[in-house]
């Protein structure tokens, strides 16, 4: 049987492309409708006319798409989202996109088809923006897109703040930034701003270390700033997993975490519901974020009204490497 | 409207024994058909009429129950159960079953009444064996039924047995089984016999901590043994969990691991991909699992033969806690 992927591949587009021509809504540039619709033509492909008729009926499932589930963050979200989800009866697709886009294009196109209700995604890939529509019931976590998509963030720059404010509070003077920083625009560039902000305020000292992704080696360069700069003895880490490689660096040049020098993260999440945590760290309300995205998307499914933005607040927890 | 909950609760049964009696298959009571076919005359509930006429048309969905996502081994399966699903052009539907047998038997009762084309669980609350059936399209992780459900497995008595050979290669004489015990039977427990049957096959000397599930307070239980028993030198847990609580307890007697004691874990999972294994451990082959899961549930879909048990070998990880 010829499916929607035959057609793309013939007519060389993406699936949403094919998706916005079989049901005539979205924006589609006449001459790329004129290929799909020879693609069509050329292969016989005959549309599921049962699944159409079933446009209106609702499925029950929202899909959720995570870069892998294999991950304390994405896990413990994609935990409270389907817990929740089923409390409201419904069910959760769940896709591993490994950031590529064709696989998250194709639960967009599913969301077109009506093959699903809504989709909640946490997605970094570059190709995606254009076949996200604010019409569709998509809920984003962390990442805005060109048209008005929902989403629901952790206060990042307040973290950022709370990060400075214990690190001064707690006896560090020579502060320093450390993370990565993404071309595509996301809610974590605000964790080094509210820090800056924080610190310059307070006419604090401090140092930046932000390199361009893909980082080939974190822990190399990490070691190169902070041989260069003895004097930092205060760092706010991206995230948990930074905060990671710079305690092994400080420790391995003999450095003493916290005594000598203070480090705080960004995320507080732990492998298991068993696990504690260690390190001190800004912790992201997972829990209620999922909460959060579970009732937007529902509510743009029952074209009520949502926020355009929903930014939840973040707490300092007091671990084993701040004094 | 009335819903097949409604009428469950109202006959004060299952939603699987309202399933089986509304699709009349699976053994059902007759007085408990009576029960079901009142509730359903009461509350005037009908079925889904356009549903029931899509019974055999396939969902192209697959369900994957697990105890919690938010734990590295099942997020790891989930990952890749979902990876190689994708490739096969199915969808995966994510249910965090926190043991509660309802949640479960509500996905064998949306296989029954072809909501999903099949079911891979792991499994371990207690009501849910008369609700299995072998008809189905179900594969079982770890877990046996008195129904001949096809389950997925890694080699345990041989992981026991490779723990104890290893622990014995690398010096050690006087060796320690600990772990705890279900009242459901389960693979895990050969494990034990694995190791056991070894270290007797070599006239070695050894002693076991086995406790019923659930356990209080591990670690005063452990501790408690260490103490009694000082000349152990060599202990292999049941998982990893077990394992870093020991290494946790031995510590803080100061005795020194691995110099005085070697410990040797069962798992060998890391919370995500780009973390390393530190503790030595048996490591299941949890992607190789995983596929072979995803293809035993296509097959029985298709129809295919399909072994009654699959079972895959393990392999020792020489870690920090072994010589």
């Amino acid at each position: 049987m010829v499916s929607i992927k035959d057609v793309a591949k013939e007519a060389g587009v993406g699936l949403g492309t094919v998706s916005r021509v079989l049901n005539n809504k979205g924006a589609v540039k006449e001459s790329t409708r004129l290929k799909v619709e020879r693609a069509i033509e050329a292969l016989q492909y005959r549309p599921n006319e049962v699944a159409r008729s079933f446009k209106m009926q609702q499925t029950q499932s929202i899909a959720l798409i995570v870069p892998t589930i294999w991950h304390p963050f994405f896990s413990k979200f994609a935990y409270h989202v389907e817990w929740e989800l089923s409390e409201l009866g419904y069910k959760m697709i769940l896709c591993n996109s490994q950031n590529e886009a064709e696989k998250e294009i194709n639960y967009i196109s599913m969301l077109e088809k009506n093959k699903i209700d809504g989709l909640i995604a946490i997605t970094y890939s570059h190709d995606i923006d254009q076949y996200i529509s604010s019409h569709l019931p998509i809920v984003s976590i962390d990442r805005h897109f060109t048209e008005d998509v929902v989403y629901v963030t952790s206060d990042n720059e307040s973290g950022g703040k709370q990060a400075a404010t214990e690190l001064m509070n707690r006896g560090s003077s020579q502060l320093a930034y450390m993370g990565s920083i993404s071309d595509i625009e996301n809610e974590s560039m605000k964790r080094r701003k509210g820090f800056e902000q924080h610190v310059k305020a307070q006419g604090a000292s401090y140092s930046i270390l932000e390199l361009k992704e893909p980082v080939q080696d974190i822990e190399q360069e990490v070691r190169r700033f902070i041989v260069d700069q003895p004097e930092i003895d205060g760092i706010f880490a991206m995230n948990d997993k930074w905060a990671k490689i710079i305690i092994h660096v400080l420790k391995s040049l003999g450095r003493s975490v916290p005594s000598e020098v203070q480090v705080i993260g960004y995320d507080g999440i732990t492998a298991s519901k068993e696990d504690e945590l260690t390190i001190s760290t800004i912790q992201q309300p997972i829990e209620q974020m999922a909460k959060e995205a579970v009732k937007a998307v529902l509510n743009i499914i029952l074209k009520e009204e949502v926020e355009a933005s929903i930014v939840l607040p973040v707490s300092f927890y007091n671990g084993t490497t701040t004094r």
